[in-house]
């Protein structure tokens, strides 16, 4: 198992080993009365509930200024400070798990445990992760990145203590805590998870998941009948329904309509075990306004001490960017930001620079949808990040956003196209692995004409590991009947989504890197790309007068870029190498390849993918015409380990795939 | 797109191709005075609801004979017999599309879909699939095999008729029908779909989702009640929910305790719009008892009329089996049968053979499980498949059923590694394509010791390409931290399984096929094997003679048996090669790997699995290590289309996986 530190209450060094060269570099921050005696959760303890505020109102400055000098999820962090005060000062963590769901929302907790004063390093190259990680700390017990897992895990956490109460009564009382928001509990997996959590059996009683619901319309706190409910029912003597549904009916004030009819609605829900929640097995609380921590620590307190409850369900309503003028003010609260200035919310622009490639695609794809009204646009719950948020403004009809749901994305996609619409669905890579049984399934088992804008492939940066889109060549390329590109710089990627969009024998994908391309000027016009077909950028040279030619190095994806550095060098000794970009996995263009095979010595092939992946076709490929016998196959991939955050440049030189790295293949591979 | 056959309507032959061959050797049955009339559901328009009882007699009678001449999913389509009749009565299919989820209980559809003549041929190599299938019919307008598709892609479709409807004012009306079972709707993929399908806008409002619910206690038609209401608010003119209360109150019967309590129930869910499915946006009918098509006929044809419903979802109950009495009295109500005796029911018993790897690993099990009570099992849904069931006679508080729910079922075991408990995870190979992204995001990344048992690997025989293994050695083995194994016999596979439980750093897995073992006698216990470490099975004979030794043959998996077999024809031909069990294709045998290929001319790799697996693990390690340049290699793998039902012999065969083609292969290589 992965190390993960031990208990840091008892530790010299509180955080994981990767973490603790930074302890000694990073300055002690002392401006706060109460938040700077608080290393760990521990320090609540005896804190009253007044206390508590303005611990809260520390911990938010606190987290307002970190952002401001590292960018990185400031609206969720902010909508969650008060709970992450009131869940730290009531349970004991970390024996009572807690997991944040995603994870991004996770700094003031980070602050809270023990990382105050490495959280300046957030999300920068070697410093802590901008998600929870186990690695980095024991409050952590959970890693997290992609959505709506946390209950799943902590009901398997619940369970577990159940086991071990056998031997150690002291795990029978634990809870294990999910926070999960709006949004990803419309995950497939969250419902799995609340399905199987009231009968998974003994131990799932500990099991407590808070709703974090920051997107429904009570953006206010949601006035005293809420908290009377949710008081009432989270105490240890709550009352029969009958007699509940007496004392709400009493009790509703008839004057303040809107919020009285929302009061209704959860009342009469709750009179009837009509929330889903509960029909799902879970004794529902709330709603309760997550920012009030008079309200919050109670309930809080009542549901860590009632017993045969079974799973809870606390819902808590709460505002993205609460407490910092200028993120409340923001359309998107400022969910991710970059470096800016804690007056003024002004974020530090980055320099003008090229084009992304998500905006190359975007464009492409409106240019498309122009000519072609059977093209639509489906994203999982990510407008922005893929660039359909454009498509959205000129083709609302045209455009699906599915919420945070790959797996009914893909086959939503199948069924458009089974009746000869046009599907775009755009995916990041490592999502892409949460739909992956329907792209087989469901897609290319029945070679519908789906596209997958496959946007995140290869390495991401700050968003590390969990982000990274390694696998997606491997995962897709053993799939038949798909076709796969994937694009050397933004002009190609104008031109395979042109192709995808033309192309109707069957499912058809894409992948291209985050961020941006190499400022070329495009065209108005994209070329239709033959399918299966690479191009050669540069032919080798005249001087390496090897026997059997020289160096072939065959890109598949935006390392051409690298290749071409390279490939200076490497003309420099004396050994100009041919250079191919191969546009397509999937089918391979056999006959170029086969000519570059027969007429070179080396052949390299570069990719943006793990092992398993276009280089292992490739190897297929020529192995099953015997010539792989007659040439030095040198397949270059990212390597079989995790590449954590870093900028993109550092990680694919620590994964070996930049220029110096291919100059030292080759120059080996020759024997030079 | 996959060639789907055009309307059978106007056609000679009204199937696919790919079954056109059998229909001049299949007699037609004529025992049946009204089905005998029915080729296309057009038959069934001028029927009345007395006459369509009785096709349904026909097609009962007709279905129980079929199945026990060609053995397969008896008790789910005897449910659906009265449901398949109403539906192609009321609904214009093609028109109209149906989609079944799972499509295992479509053998009724496909007797009344054009395809009566065909039927005997189903599951046999060449026939009809078991499954729904596009290829197969126009009136399969989505195929299927894994569970809970089917609301996301009648979605699709019903999206998709709404723009077509803009040049087409005949697609306006046409409604898009997905059936899943009370247990297909457990899966967050049909969650994910739900939650979608209110919000997608137009079109959307043309789909209905049939729930049939046929493990509900209601075992028996549910009454008066319930029809009464289905049909009250099923109908164009319903009541607004005040009225309808009022009404439900009033007509409550007040001495059928228990169906009352029922009925009350759902009356009271209707009248506060507190449904699961209400909550979710649809528009909920039921339940009605789905075997009387006098209840049947007129909801479905108000649902096919009413306008301005949106998304509906029809609750019907049934029982599994019904209408066939051995079914109905058997624990499984025949859920998947073999050939049998009609008049007894009795089935037909396998001949005594080896035990299946299935029993053999399920033993291993629970051995290890009384050794050590660290150990849990959990199963999506698959208790019998997995021989979990076993596990849970013995040890029911240490076994999961966590539904159809792959997603959750990895992540929780993920939860229960990271307490120190040993989760077993019993997936089939091509389901755990659905907790893909979990076992990457949640388990591998960060290196908790679940262990996946993961049956089905390879070719699996009648379930064809849908249920095929394929994929996993290339879709697992491309993630760091992970360890892969598979048995080359049952008697392997116990030391795996010993090997898994014991096994503590991180991820493991074992993937092993479907079917008997090899009938070694087992010893009473098993060895703990080391990780990564291969095994020589044969080693190269003297008369080779070759300058670099001959032959080596790397067998990952199963196919070690026609290995062997094909080491015995080369020895005939004076190549005797070395034959090595991989056991482990990460991590890989590098020291044995690399004498190997030091020692031989030809180094041949063999796994049932897809491209990008094993032997490009293999190929990377000896290329990275310039140990490929000088060794002639051969990757045998599953090849890159889609091998459907046929015995797994047959199927072997056409993969090119046995005995003669890697004697084929071999010969070319050593250039024979």
């Amino acid at each position: 198992m992965d190390e993960q530190p031990e208990n840091p209450k008892n530790q010299t060094n509180p955080l994981g080993n990767e973490s603790a060269k930074f302890i000694k570099s990073i300055p002690t921050y002392g401006r706060f009365p109460l938040l700077d005696h608080i290393q760990y959760p521990v320090d609540l303890n005896n804190l009253s509930i007044e206390q508590l505020e303005q611990v809260a109102r520390e911990l938010r400055a606190e987290t307002i200024d970190v952002v401001s000098t590292t960018g990185g999820h400031l609206g969720a962090s902010l909508g969650v400070v008060e709970l992450t005060v009131a869940l730290h000062a009531v349970f004991d963590t970390p024996r009572d798990s807690l997991i944040w769901d995603v994870g991004h929302q996770a700094y003031p907790h980070k602050i809270l445990t023990g990382r105050r004063e490495l959280i300046r390093t957030l999300r920068q190259p070697g410093g802590l992760s901008g998600f929870t990680k186990r690695s980095e700390s024991i409050y952590d017990p959970f890693g997290a990145a992609h959505s709506s897992t946390s209950i799943s895990a902590a009901l398997g956490i619940a369970v577990a203590n159940h086991y071990k109460a056998k031997h150690d009564p002291s795990y029978k009382e634990r809870s294990a805590i999910a926070v999960i928001g709006d949004g990803s509990i419309t995950a497939g997996m969250a419902y799995e998870a609340m399905n199987n959590a009231a009968v998974a059996g003994p131990g799932a009683e500990n099991l407590i998941v808070i709703l974090n619901d920051n997107e429904m319309s009570i953006s206010q706190p949601v006035g005293s009948m809420s908290v009377y409910l949710s008081q009432l029912l989270s105490s240890r003597h709550f009352l029969g329904l009958r007699d509940l549904a007496a004392r709400v009916a009493s009790k509703l004030p008839e004057s303040i309509e809107k919020r009285a009819k929302r009061a209704e609605e959860y009342a009469r829900s709750m009179m009837t075990g009509g929330t889903l929640f509960e029909e799902l097995g879970f004794y529902y609380v709330g709603p309760i306004d997550g920012h009030n921590l008079q309200q919050l620590v109670p309930v809080l307190r009542n549901l860590r001490d009632a017993e045969h409850l079974g799973p809870v369900l606390l819902h808590i309503v709460t505002q993205k960017g609460y407490g910092y003028k200028p993120a409340e003010s923001s359309g998107d609260k400022y969910h991710a930001v970059s470096k800016f200035n804690v007056i003024t919310g002004e974020q530090t622009k980055a320099p003008p620079g090229p084009a992304s490639y998500t905006s190359v695609f975007s464009k492409e794809l409106l240019k498309c949808a122009e000519k072609d009204e059977q093209i639509v646009a489906i994203t999982a719950a990510m407008p922005t990040g893929t660039g359909l948020d454009k498509f959205e403004q000129k083709f609302p009809d045209r455009y699906f956003d599915v919420g945070i749901a790959e797996q009914h994305a893909v086959t939503f996609a199948a069924g458009l196209a089974t009746e000869g619409i046009r599907p775009f669905c755009a995916i990041y890579s490592s999502f892409l692995q949460r739909g992956y049984d329907q792209v087989m399934h469901d897609v290319v088992l029945q070679k519908l004409p789906v596209r997958f804008a496959i946007d995140r492939a290869g390495l991401v940066g700050a968003d590390g590991a969990t982000h990274a889109g390694t696998y997606d060549i491997a995962y897709l390329g053993c799939l038949p009947n798909i076709v796969l590109m994937a694009p050397s710089n933004e002009l190609e990627l104008m031109h395979m989504t042109a192709t995808a969009a033309e192309f109707d024998e069957g499912p058809i994908a894409f992948r291209f890197p985050r961020g941006p391309g190499l400022g070329l000027k495009l065209p108005s016009q994209a070329e239709i790309l033959e399918i299966g077909k690479g191009r050669i950028v540069q032919e080798m040279g005249e001087q390496t007068g090897k026997e059997k030619g020289g160096i072939a190095i065959l890109s598949f994806g935006a390392r051409l870029t690298e290749c071409l550095k390279a490939a200076e060098n490497l003309t420099e000794q004396g050994y100009s190498p041919t250079i191919i970009d191969a546009r397509f996995a999937k089918p391979l263009d056999t006959d170029l390849i086969n000519q570059i095979a027969r007429n070179h010595k080396v052949l390299i092939t570069i990719e943006e993918g793990s092992r398993g992946g276009f280089g292992a076709f490739v190897m297929e490929h020529l192995a099953g015409n015997g010539l792989l016998d007659n040439i030095r196959f040198r397949p270059m991939v990212i390597p079989d380990f995790f590449i954590h955050h870093d900028t993109q440049t550092a990680q694919y030189a620590q994964a070996g795939l930049d220029a110096t790295s291919i100059v030292k293949t080759a120059l080996k591979a020759i024997g030079a």
